[in-house]
């Protein structure tokens, strides 16, 4: 494949704003619950051309969680209704492997590509935080055995989105067949894990699979993802890791078969544009300001899987066993806490800030510049933009920082296609050659 | 309570028509995973000034099975996306407490009440069918551990409904506090079957609880409908059965300390309209003709849960002895049997025809009529419209019996409020005085 290398761009889409403390900010509209600035702002991506808007999620809530996390749409019903009033953009929502079942699944993302005409994708997560456990009457299960669930999961919800083939259902008033039983596959999948026979009762979809997306930076995450992703989200706090994870995932994707370019990494991104330097920093200052210590430990303390109570917050973090269940982001805070000599408190507000994304404060120049290093030297594909807070982060980086992307042939001035598989050029999977078992 | 009493109207809505053949009418439009289609039909029924549109579903597919049921939308999706193009019908899906989980279903639900400011329903089904169970790595439950698990999964749905009070996500940006712990309530359910915590991660919705539709015919069928729904849908033949089967759900309503007027028995009701009763009839045997017993005789098997095969079709129904699993749904069709001495062929036609339901042939007047009889008798509190064909057998009945309804006062001229609480006429639930375990 010699197709033209082009910069991918991602909205990740939430209402309360990707900083912390974003939703506070005097021109912020908040609410993930919001689904009139959710429309709003999802047009904004796709009049900029965005290849997609991304929807995180997660399995529980409560007062003192993250703002984002609160109070939201249920990720595939908010797909399903921003397919009416989008045309163009890819729509990303996530779903559990570890919290799910294999025949919802593909069935309700064959469902969003057919009602949005070909512009799904998943984004396969297998859930880190054992305490989703206590929502749906299980136990939580072991990082390693949660991939090898999620293995399994997702091939069972890519054969069932190959039950029929494009031409099966024909209604053919005259012979009186609806579908034509020649051209339905039974997958009669029988693993460790999962039994299902099929087949799934829609049609095949319009990308014939939806895009796959993971997220998983572990080995078993990164392995996940080679095998089977289109696209590969994560959070990369500095160029020479990010480059890192580039060549590991790439080297991955080779090593099962299948060309580098068909897998595309985007890590994380939340620019924060002024029109100095100086005025970025003072902006992200502004938003610091009224991030509340409390508020900023419980997101550190998840991500390290320890309280921290007992330490000084201006200390430096102590050394701490790590869980299986969050080795990949507890390792990437403590290296990013090592590096740069944070206290506590420092790599709380940090978290709290992005999240353990990168955040880059400059000019729109500042930020095309920096986005087009990591593109240019295999640290990206693309990027899933996180604005501080909506709409206007996000308003900002359209109108700023977008057509500076664009003047440098970096990133397309009109969408070519009309499916997500169009904007990340991927051709359709066609049907197994041999498919009946 | 004394409002007036007047008719509800359901569009129970699948793309390929109610009657078996439908979908080979000349005139028809037939798909259920056509979009644009169930669009415009359910802006037909919204015209009409319908309170709902439901939809149907079931977890397995087939190319021998029902052409509603071969392909079609996962319905959460398919209702999110109507209601972006609707503005005031009622939108009710069908989700299955044998294969799902509740924190799930009432995260769906409320965020589609959301998205459609206050029109969800949920109707509530356990799944008769047990080859479900080969698509999720189970076992099929019989039928009354299947409603034992539906009653918990009920109340766990409604608990979570109510896990925060309606003014709880204040988002106030000067003290930064989003959510008000205080206005937050752990539901921490430990049952037999589910242990789920809470709270749900979306705000309370705005008809507090969405409505709830239940099916089942059965005895506990009916205890689960009369403790805990809005709106039960049921198959009847006959004004006698039907006002039986009315009076019974009533009483158990009044049993659980529930005014019977907050239940609305809304039984399926297949239309087929002429300008003369000879007319109606024609078409309904035009429609017949394209009925083939091969394709019909499945439909019965199913729901008498024996192969007759080797019977002849001209002969009577044996008497077969009906399993737990079907009793409701394969007493009533015996009884149908014996009481019109239906031969096995014409038993099957019957049943492909309207699947069970009460199938009407007549002139608009005779349809209305036998549509105020039911009311009037109490065999009804409205009627689930179920047209042979779409879209032409649902424009018929709109343009034909509705406007006599309207002129006899039986039926709304336009809506009176914006939510399906309004239309149903029923108040929003209170959260419990108290609800902290």
């Amino acid at each position: 494949m010699t197709r033209k290398r082009e910069i991918h761009l991602g909205l990740f889409l939430q209402g309360a704003g990707h900083h912390v403390s974003g939703w506070r900010h005097p021109q912020a509209e908040a609410g993930s619950e919001n689904f009139d600035l959710l429309r709003r702002v999802s047009q904004i991506a796709e009049a900029a051309k965005f290849d997609i808007v991304f929807l995180a999620d997660g399995l529980t809530s409560g007062a003192d969680a993250h703002p984002s996390t609160i109070a939201r749409f249920e990720p595939l019903t908010l797909l399903a209704s921003l397919a009416m009033v989008t045309e163009k953009i890819g729509l990303a929502a996530t779903a559990s492997t570890t919290y799910g079942e294999p025949y919802h699944t593909a069935r309700a993302f064959a469902s969003i590509d057919h009602l949005s005409h070909g512009r799904a994708a998943w984004n396969i997560v297998t859930t880190s935080y054992a305490r989703t456990a206590n929502n749906f009457s299980k136990s939580h299960p072991e990082h390693d055995e949660r991939y090898a669930v999620a293995e399994e999961f997702v091939d069972v919800v890519r054969g069932l989105w190959d039950s029929w083939d494009d031409d099966a259902i024909i209604k053919d008033k005259q012979s009186g067949i609806y579908a034509d039983p020649e051209k339905m596959h039974i997958l009669d999948h029988k693993g460790k894990y999962f039994s299902v026979k099929g087949p799934l009762n829609i049609p095949r979809s319009p990308q014939g699979h939806p895009i796959l997306i993971q997220a998983g930076s572990s080995g078993p995450g990164q392995d996940l993802a080679a095998r089977t992703a289109d696209i590969v989200f994560t959070a990369q706090q500095s160029l020479e890791e990010a480059q890192a994870f580039y060549k590991s995932l790439k080297d991955r994707v080779t090593g099962f078969g299948r060309h580098p370019d068909d897998v595309a990494v985007m890590p994380g991104f939340l620019p924060v544009i002024g029109r100095t330097a100086k005025e970025a920093e003072e902006k992200l200052a502004e938003l610091d300001q009224w991030t509340d210590l409390k508020a900023a430990m419980p997101l550190l303390e998840e991500r390290i899987g320890h309280s921290l109570k007992d330490y000084d917050p201006d200390g430096p973090l102590p050394d701490l066993p790590i869980s299986d269940q969050l080795r990949s982001r507890a390792e990437l805070l403590t290296a990013l806490a090592r590096r740069e000599n944070l206290t506590i408190r420092q790599l709380a507000l940090r978290v709290a800030a992005g999240r353990g994304h990168h955040i880059v404060l400059g000019t729109p120049v500042e930020i095309a510049d920096r986005m087009q290093q990591w593109f240019e030297t295999r640290a990206a594909d693309g990027f899933n933009v996180m604005p501080p807070f909506f709409p206007q982060g996000l308003e900002d980086f359209t109108t700023l920082v977008v057509p500076i992307l664009q003047e440098r042939g970096l990133f397309r001035r009109d969408y070519t296609g009309s499916t997500l598989r169009d904007h990340l050029g991927l051709t359709r999977p066609a049907l197994p050659p041999v498919f009946e078992p």
